[in-house]
């Protein structure tokens, strides 16, 4: 059943799937699962807030997970680095503007490299700061990116411009592959292994509210959008160029394409989106996922889901195996 | 080294891959070529220009060739419905805008309706008014659409639905489709096939001027928008939810965000446009493509291209096959 590619054989997998470390549903007990299923788990560093990460780095229970930062935001806390590379060497993962500030650091450590890329630009960068591994994420992934590129025809565009340039690094493909399906397209783009937000997202261990995750059970891909205003209401530093895909709600039908109007108000927005995240009201707090959504219909343990997406995906690639076997003899 | 699936064996085909009816590249020569290759050509009805029809009409060579229109666009001359489906019967396309106006008159002629769709709701609406073929298409496409679905996650979930509602329906992928890599790909993700526009429109055949064609040889994926700004200076009345992919120019540049302005010297702008569309010059002419301009390298003709997609598809689906035997044995 096993599915070998650059990617397993790099990082000693037996699945070539790696957690997207989010913040907040990529915790401690979600990134240990994921890695002993046998794939990648990255513990979600994102904003770079401390206290998060002393809380959720003691729960990995393993030596084989690794950590992921937003790059603008390492700013605040760079020493927040330092104590990722110690504690959660696998991998680090670097999402979001230049990685070149933190790149070194993770290079002198010896511990592989990840950066996340959204346009053919970003990949040449990632391959000047010596990234091992490039994650390509089009536009249909959940949470922060940019809407130049789609992940069916970015991944093998991108893993023409590695394969010229760079060809030991590996390639992950993500946005929008939520089950076995996905992961097999992706194999097919030319793409060594995927990097899943969203289903992840959806799993028993990610430090997201029940009604959330219930939410997007019932969810069509359909219900997405890019927006601004989270980022507004949650004064977050986002480069300009950057919206976040999150599904439709309230919060959103009433405030996107009013930015500036809520900026006047956004002490006393805040202070309803946090209580909401709270009380688990998800038509006010932000519901933070990609059109993956639509194919999520249940909300199983993380190590169920490795297993299941692995044994799809491998039935998935049989399938047009033996219609060719059968044509071939 | 043929691929089988449910398209092949419905339309009789060698290659699971249909010819996007693109107006105006999509002329009887491009579509006659793709059918006697093997795949299906469709004649890019369009907008239902009479005389554009009746010329390239005149130029299909064969009988195994179909059509497609613009749905909305259909309403200003709907005797070309009757046209298209008594001289091009292979099968007839019905994209943007409800089918339900067209559909029966192609169903009573016995003909195949394809329907191309952008959200899950579309879906649902293809197969109520008899769609035996659904075109997915994500936002990554070139020309007209919508932003709510990329490729990826919009493929599989479409499948799911197609699958429960009316399983005998088949399913295309398209947008950001442009080699064996995702023709492979979309196969994974549960299509029966895909249709393909872009790379198409840089084929020899297609009724493009060589410098636009150039012009996407050299570009990147990086290098495509959404707008409505050739919408607005040639007036076409598209439903107010559907902007254009194309390639980024001069043109759009200059307009794109300033649409308002840009209504205010549409004569004088559309002279600009079509005096640069005759002399060949791009940077003020449209470029309708999609993101799959990034894996377009060269201008090959219609049947070398589908014969090259329809080996690097099988050698693609044999990669990950050989790898499994090997571990099963």
């Amino acid at each position: 059943m096993a599915i070998k590619t650059r990617l397993t054989e790099f990082f000693g997998l037996e699945h070539p799937i790696v957690l997207a470390p989010m913040d907040p549903a990529s915790g401690g007990e979600l990134a240990s699962a994921v890695s002993a299923a046998g794939a990648l788990g990255l513990l979600g560093g994102g904003y770079a807030n401390r206290a998060w990460f002393e809380e959720q780095s003691a729960k990995v229970s393993r030596p084989d997970v690794g950590c992921g930062f937003i790059s603008w935001a390492l700013a605040s806390d760079p020493g927040l680095l330092d104590l990722a590379l110690q504690r959660h060497s696998r991998a680090l993962m670097l999402s979001f503007s230049d990685p070149a500030p933190y790149a070194p650091k993770v290079k002198q450590a010896g511990i592989p490299l990840i950066c996340q890329v959204h346009t053919l630009e970003h990949v040449k960068r990632a391959i000047d700061v010596g990234a091992d591994v490039i994650v390509a994420q089009g536009t249909e992934a959940g949470g922060h990116g940019l809407t130049a590129r789609s992940t069916m025809p970015f991944v093998p565009a991108a893993a023409d411009l590695i394969s010229r340039r760079a060809p030991r690094v590996l390639l992950l493909a993500a946005g929008g592959i939520a089950d076995g399906r996905g992961l097999a397209a992706a194999l097919m783009l030319g793409a060594d292994g995927v990097l899943m937000g969203t289903r992840f997202w959806a799993a028993q261990e990610s430090v997201i509210h029940r009604n959330a995750k219930e939410k997007v059970v019932t969810a069509s891909g359909d219900e997405t959008i890019r927006t601004r205003v989270y980022d507004v209401v949650r004064k977050k530093a986002w480069p300009t160029e950057y919206t976040g895909r999150l599904m439709k709600n309230g919060f959103i039908e009433k405030w996107h394409g009013r930015e500036d109007e809520l900026r006047t108000l956004q002490e006393a927005e805040l202070q309803r989106v946090e209580q909401a995240w709270t009380s688990g009201d998800y038509d006010t707090a932000n519901v933070t996922v990609g059109e993956g959504i639509g194919l999520i219909n249940d909300i199983p343990t993380a190590g169920d889901l490795v297993k299941r997406i692995s044994a799809e995906a491998s039935a998935c690639l049989s399938r047009y195996a033996a219609a060719r076997s059968s044509i071939a003899a």
